[in-house]
């Protein structure tokens, strides 16, 4: 298949642009063909417009019509074979093994998504039928359900160039929920992304869809974005990606005439708390299973831990003798672009250079810059030294972590009530340790989105339970999920019908309830329909 | 029981500032005693630190104490009796019926988020349990449920004392998650405010609940709400007022290091579309409900229906006239305080200076200034007049409405189109009008948070099925609503838990689920725990 290197704005291929970049393989070096025009203002209201043109026809759609398009999606992207995971490979030095994995959790999410509407109860349907004698005076048929916003844009993440990107969580959640997509392809991916809009778009076709359901703008700089999210058509926003990124979303969107949700996901430090007894009992295996974290995917995940907070005193040696052992013999890891490897030698360079903080160990084999390798590290300080010096605490997107031992109770509390908001915060802990440490768990309930027990923060189950999400700075919206099924309810929003007539209501809401759903009805939770 | 005006930190009555202001009753203009001392930037933030404190101890409790407490809230605000209704007729000028009308139904809230916190489902409990021998890895135990955010500043409304005030629905949805509450009483009723505190203090107490889950703040400028608002330990912020008090909140919350949502309901005009079948069986009895609608509590509901769409030709007469007649007839109304009489007077000046807009009826009793006296009146105009001045749809907070006729279906669909965020549109219609005119719901849909067939918009029931909200500017966040029981989400964030030992997690996700709650457990709903 060839790229035509244009941006789709729904069906159409456009290219008005003047400008263009290429996408880079890392491993390489070198450029790849074609080049990508980037959208110009002109096609960015476009796509709004085509979105918004495709939303009232889009949401009337029966929900089996929408999870069929969301399975066709999957089928599509699974057709596209080896083309696809030979590009995304290129493009972001991701091992193919890795990508066919994420091809499948890209494929799956969508299905997933497909049962959740078809099952159709997460439109959290409430029924408080009228009462007609009330007094002092009656009370009206009030009947509540979700509705879809309207057109969402969505962003591309660089490291999951399949299930973050162009049809990722986001995307298919918005979908799903009835809303039209624009996606800002990553610039990283261009052709991936390329790929997958493309198979988009055969899958709205096969189901008849309308025109405009999916669009996908290119571009390198921050223009196309700010715009997609100043757009008075556009209702709602989905990114994954970095702090500066989502923040400037955020403010772009806050400060619109109509201020609109943005549900920016911007990674963390994910700590994790090695307690004394898990420690002692099993001190090599968690630093076994800890490396594996920390430098799984040449450690670019949002849920890299990149703290491990670990008692000063006890039997730690098992511990860090294997850590430093397995990092001292870690082999070099392509990262996804210059950019991010840039970033992570300077904070590299960083801690180096400061005096309060050592070096436990460093990948012995040299990483080539021309092949964008990084090696994976790992640093230790004192509690004191990173209670007294936040920028210890700043994500370093790369396969490191920093080791702070505490030496008091007090510490570990200050350490903890210190953190910023995170995705996820981990203990390894006996039966012991949970007990003797229980008050911790309050403490980061408030911290992060997720908590877990004897496991390590890598790895983002999709589905009903999972939340992927977590206090500012790890998203702008700590109520939204970007991973799971809960994901969809950032796309939706209530209407309540006051005395309507069955036929005006939506089917969901209608007395027989046809669809069969969940309903709260009168205040019990029943699937039976209202005689 | 003597007022002591000064604002309640917790158990803690203080008063260190400098200014103080009075509460005044519109209805003689007389000035109340006693002075009520403005909250300083000390005490500020130590409601805010004794918020935090209490926020551990407060969301530790098990529900039934919560609930417990909600119920002791509703006796204690009864237990006021006559003092509490008094006060609050003086400070507003609303009549006693009516303020122990919602005096009940402040009481009736506080129970039914007691109610719904004590059956429990409402956290939406999600497990998905393990699969230790799924390829190519383990799926872990995953359980996700909605947990307080912490600490929420709450403003109170003029134009609901009580239901939308200290005790009103954002404070009972906060504390029924298990948020403390620093309250920033409405300076228009500042006594009433301390009544309300003081009795929510003593339920507290009888308890023993933490102090600091509720404070009281005093201030009649802005300072002390903006200084709430940017609080570092402010978590979320509820808003009933105006659009420029909600969106100055907004902001101040979007600009902070940390972004916390604000959850402001700044009303709307309410859109009531009068179809021609309607119009022609029922024009008389619609003029009736219409003028109840539009002179309810001289007008100063945020449902209040400000603009009626109606059809330029047919049988308009019989509706037009008994409108008139009404309108006519009606007597001037106190309203809230001086402010608001004064923007009330200011847009019905600008109204009938628009050569455009012609005057249908207005009261013909006089209405005195100095007893803060609103008369009814009814403006009318066209389609094309409507359509070309933004300015006339904007909300005018009094006893008027603006008639728009239109003579095309084209001309009301841009009407409808052309509207603003509503917090409700109603539709008067035959079962023929709603078949022609079908295509007006879905577009409704988009404007509004509430839909109501054949009957008005003031009156918003407090139930589960409730959604009070919509749209930007009728709310800052149109996913939240400020009445029923789903008020209680926005407060709520969800936390998973992974691999938890039993002991560690939330009881309601434990596999026994001793609290018998709605839980989704491997995709199925069911009350059964796990064997």
């Amino acid at each position: 298949m060839d790229l035509h290197g244009r941006s789709l704005i729904g069906r159409e291929t456009l290219g008005r642009g003047a400008n263009s970049f290429h996408a880079v393989d890392p491993a390489s070096g070198a450029r790849l063909a074609p080049p990508f025009l980037e959208a110009i203002e002109e096609e960015i209201d476009a796509a709004l417009e085509a979105a918004e043109a495709a939303f009232a026809p889009y949401r009337a759609l029966k929900p089996d019509r929408r999870a069929a398009f969301l399975r066709e999606i999957g089928e599509r992207i699974l057709a596209l074979g080896d083309v696809l995971i030979r590009r995304a490979a290129a493009e972001t030095g991701l091992p193919e093994g890795r990508l066919v994995g994420e091809r499948d959790r890209t494929v799956n999410q969508a299905r997933l998504f497909a049962d959740l509407i078809e099952e159709g109860s997460w439109v959290d349907a409430r029924i408080d039928t009228a009462q007609p004698d009330r007094k002092p005076v009656p009370k009206p048929d009030l009947r509540r359900m979700l509705i879809p916003l309207g057109p969402v844009a969505v962003f591309g993440a660089s490291n999951f160039p399949l299930a973050f990107s162009v049809a990722g969580g986001d995307t298919v959640s918005a979908l799903a929920a009835g809303c039209p997509v624009v996606v800002k392809g990553h610039p990283a991916h261009p052709g991936t992304s390329e790929l997958v809009a493309r198979a988009i778009l055969r899958a709205a076709d096969q189901c008849s869809l309308p025109s405009g359901v999916l669009s996908l703008l290119q571009g390198a700089g921050h223009e196309v974005g700010l715009r997609m999210v100043t757009h008075p058509l556009t209702r709602a926003v989905g990114f994954t990606g970095s702090l500066a990124g989502g923040r400037a979303l955020f403010d772009a969107a806050a400060r619109r005439p109509d201020p609109i949700p943005v549900f920016a996901e911007m990674g963390s430090v994910n700590p994790v708390f090695i307690l004394p007894g898990a420690l002692r009992r099993r001190g090599r295996e968690i630093a076994e299973g800890l490396h594996g974290s920390v430098t799984l995917g040449t450690g670019q995940f949002c849920t890299n831990p990149g703290l491990t907070v670990i008692p000063g005193e006890g039997d730690t040696e098992p511990f860090l003798h294997r850590l430093a052992e397995l990092t001292r013999a870690s082999a070099p890891g392509t990262m996804l672009h210059a950019g991010i490897l840039r970033a992570y030698l300077e904070g590299l360079r960083r801690m180096r250079e400061l005096r309060s903080v050592g070096i436990l160990e460093q990948a012995a084999a040299g990483a080539s810059e021309d092949r964008t390798q990084a090696g994976a590290a790992v640093f230790h300080t004192s509690a004191e030294v990173f209670l007294a010096d936040r920028t210890l605490s700043r994500e370093m997107f790369g396969p490191s972590t920093l080791l702070v031992s505490w030496n008091s109770k007090e510490q570990l509390r200050r350490i903890v009530e210190g953190l910023e908001g995170q995705l996820t915060a981990t203990l390894h802990a006996t039966d012991e340790d949970v007990r003797e440490f229980a008050w911790l768990i309050p403490l980061l309930e408030r911290k992060a989105g997720r908590l877990v027990v004897n496991g390590f923060p890598t790895g983002v189950e999709v589905c009903p339970a999972m939340h992927h999400g977590g206090p500012y700075p790890a998203t702008t919206d700590e109520r939204g999920t970007s991973v799971g099924t809960a994901a969809i309810l950032r796309f939706a929003r209530p209407v309540c019908y006051q005395d309507f007539p069955q036929e005006a209501l939506p089917v969901e809401l209608r007395d027989g309830n046809p669809r069969g759903i969940l309903r709260l009805m009168d205040g019990r939770f029943t699937r039976k329909g209202r005689e």
